[in-house]
């Protein structure tokens, strides 16, 4: 559970991952204590800023010793909600819908997609990595029975406004928008975009300025 | 060809893939042309802000008409660098980075993987989606022969430094990095980090805030 209902900063919630990642390493290497400034040194990230993030933990480092790795390790975990589950459906079972059913890697981060969501009666029924395929109008009811917070959206562009809006009618909580449409929702619903494309955007453009 | 060489700033390279998004669609509505106005309402952007992104191509609105539809649906996909062919290699191929060659969206937007690399003697050989997958160790060899110009980063979080510094030493001239740790690269070394766990944290956090 996590133990607080304090909104953090995005750019707070940008760094406690690489923190995360970072004393992971550590204590697979069976490393006992860090600072915050060889996590500094580690990540290029200012220590007292590194002190800041890590004060919304229940965690106190101790003079010139630092963290106890392991207890570090545990408290981000937890804090960031990767030990608790939560049930996802993805929305648009296609390329990139598939694709991240296929990466089974983020249920160790407490990401537990129970069911795919689809029009296409060639796939409708069938299993991805053992995740069932139901046709987008039975969205509701199987919101009913397996209470999914998060919807992942991974439909084409062209159907995500109107996805987004059955996915709010559904009763889901949260829309994580791998689409490159900007989606628009009603307040209260939690809202992230990975921009993937935008990224690509990026790596081009700085690539083609570099040569 | 991207025709030019401009460092874009990184939210205009955000909302770029935007726009294409909402004319594509207008494009296959069979809508001809569209004001920086229409956009704003349907994306919620600025449209002050939407010209002044859209002033970087080398396309011009028309007085109380607009963009033609088709010319600035043309020039954003290329101006992005979507419609060239872009040679990348992915690193580590476990659950994510198979994922990402499922992902076969991604050449819609000129990525083109050719080749995935991995130390796994069970996949080393094999292929994925018509993707070979080779030893690490042959990377130098491969990218003499392929020129990719991205390395796709997918790595367990303790081997990914190390990953990193091998594909800079191979002549990768980007490094799109998937995973949650935080890679450091000598200058000239093209970055970007695609930060799913930190989008989830994103998520959960929001979710425990609102409830």
């Amino acid at each position: 559970m996590i133990d607080n209902n304090i909104i953090l900063p995005e750019p707070t919630l940008r760094r406690l991952p690489w923190y995360l990642a970072y004393v992971d390493i550590l204590r697979a290497s069976g490393i006992e204590t860090v600072s915050s400034t060889q996590i500094s040194k580690a990540l290029s990230v200012d220590s007292s800023q590194i002190a800041k993030d890590l004060s919304f933990l229940n965690i106190k480092g101790k003079t010139r010793i630092g963290y106890e790795v392991d207890a570090l390790c545990d408290a981000l975990s937890q804090f960031l909600g990767f030990k608790e589950v939560h049930n996802a459906f993805i929305i648009g079972v296609g390329s990139l819908g598939a694709a991240l059913i296929h990466d089974t890697g983020l249920a160790n981060y407490g990401l537990h997609i129970v069911a795919g969501f689809d029009t296409n009666p060639d796939i409708i029924g069938t299993t991805i990595c053992n995740v069932p395929i139901y046709h987008i109008d039975d969205l509701q009811d199987y919101q009913r029975r397996l209470n999914a917070s998060i919807g992942i959206l991974a439909v084409p562009a062209d159907q995500a406004q109107d996805a987004a809006d059955t996915m709010a009618a559904a009763g889901l909580k949260a829309i994580w928008n791998f689409t490159p449409y900007r989606i628009k929702v009603t307040e209260g619903i939690v809202m992230a975009n990975t921009s993937i494309y935008a990224h690509l955007a990026l790596i081009y453009n700085r690539l083609s300025a570099t040569t």
